[in-house]
């Protein structure tokens, strides 16, 4: 199937770029967080949360990843971080070989945590390494409980589900424990948060999280 | 740039199966609809809504594509409607060819409707023609209002957008009227209708339009 072939060795390529990429981030102890999830999870509402909770606390940089516009990066860009913005001209996933052009305009001695926010969609991005250290999957409750089984490849990949819109769930039809049951099935170690950007739910407890994480790699 | 021309030619093919798909259909007067959106948008929600509201008065078949699991098929399978699963394996879109290998399970001499429901994906569907008579993109409340200029592509090649889930605009962060400028910013020929398959609205106003192009197709 040459398709297939295809496939892999973009793939191999891309895997390539991503390993360099690492290499780099991890020169600069940079944390690297590739933030994935469907169009409209809230993955840019998070982004401003965690902003907001870190002020000047630590150093955040930003890469947006978008398939057009520069929306998200405008709304990231209010809070006085450096954004790089990607747009992927149709593109439904960003690749490493992007992510590295984005580095060349970032100041990694002046980045402790780096989000890659991808383009939305639960599909491509669950194969494309970018460098990062971990994927962190958004789903929010108005997705329904079905996602993971779904979109497994993504939920696999992944080593953090935010769980987004929990004020939403009176009003939907999404049971969350059969929600975490079925992410666990799909990996069983995944770590698994709550979060709400409309009442501030869960975004202490996920931005204790990314700190323990940014001050542990040092 | 090879991996355009490669992807062009992808497309080229897709498209001369689409049109062997479109002749088939018009052969047999089956009308056709690519139901396209995000994860967790409606789509299944809006297709078990339908077949609720037509019951027998309607000849309906459904072409259920899925990343992985059967869940949706078995959703709407429980309506007693011939119901055809395509598994993609990963791919993100549905293809033309899928779709006409679905085609020889389905008998098309007891089929006036035929839907397509695509994988969840705002980005790649867009581009792959399937034979349908038109594309029909879903967008809920939740995913705030800024979708068609992110993803244009999608808004551009679809017919007609329902907004799904306007029972919770009180409770989330669209304007309505936004998100109706923004896609007629897009495409100023798209049609537009609000639905909530919780509470029912809008769901009458949907079937009358659809049963008035499948009665005007003949």
């Amino acid at each position: 199937m040459s398709v297939i072939t295809i496939e892999r060795k973009v793939l191999e390529k891309n895997d390539e770029v991503a390993a360099q990429n690492r290499a780099l981030l991890k020169k600069f102890d940079v944390y690297t967080i590739n933030l994935v999830s469907s169009p409209g999870s809230g993955k840019t509402s998070i982004l401003e949360r965690t902003l907001i909770h870190f002020g000047r606390k630590l150093k955040i940089s930003v890469i947006e990843g978008d398939v057009q516009t520069s929306l998200d990066a405008e709304r990231v860009g209010k809070f006085d971080v450096p954004v790089v913005q990607i747009v992927t001209n149709g593109a439904c996933h960003l690749e490493a070989k992007l992510v590295q052009d984005a580095f060349t305009k970032l100041d990694f001695t002046q980045t402790q945590l780096l989000f890659i926010e991808n383009v939305g969609n639960l599909v491509c991005p669950a194969a494309y390494d970018l460098g990062e250290d971990m994927k962190v999957v958004i789903v929010s409750t108005t997705e329904g409980d079905d996602k993971p089984l779904k979109y497994p490849r993504m939920f696999m990949n992944a080593s953090v589900l935010l769980i987004n819109k929990i004020d939403l769930l009176p009003y939907v039809n999404c049971k969350i424990d059969q929600l975490r049951k079925n992410a666990l099935q799909i990996n069983p170690s995944l770590e698994i948060m709550e979060m709400s950007c409309t009442t501030g739910t869960g975004v202490d407890e996920w931005c204790r999280w990314l700190e323990s994480k940014v001050r542990g790699k040092k």
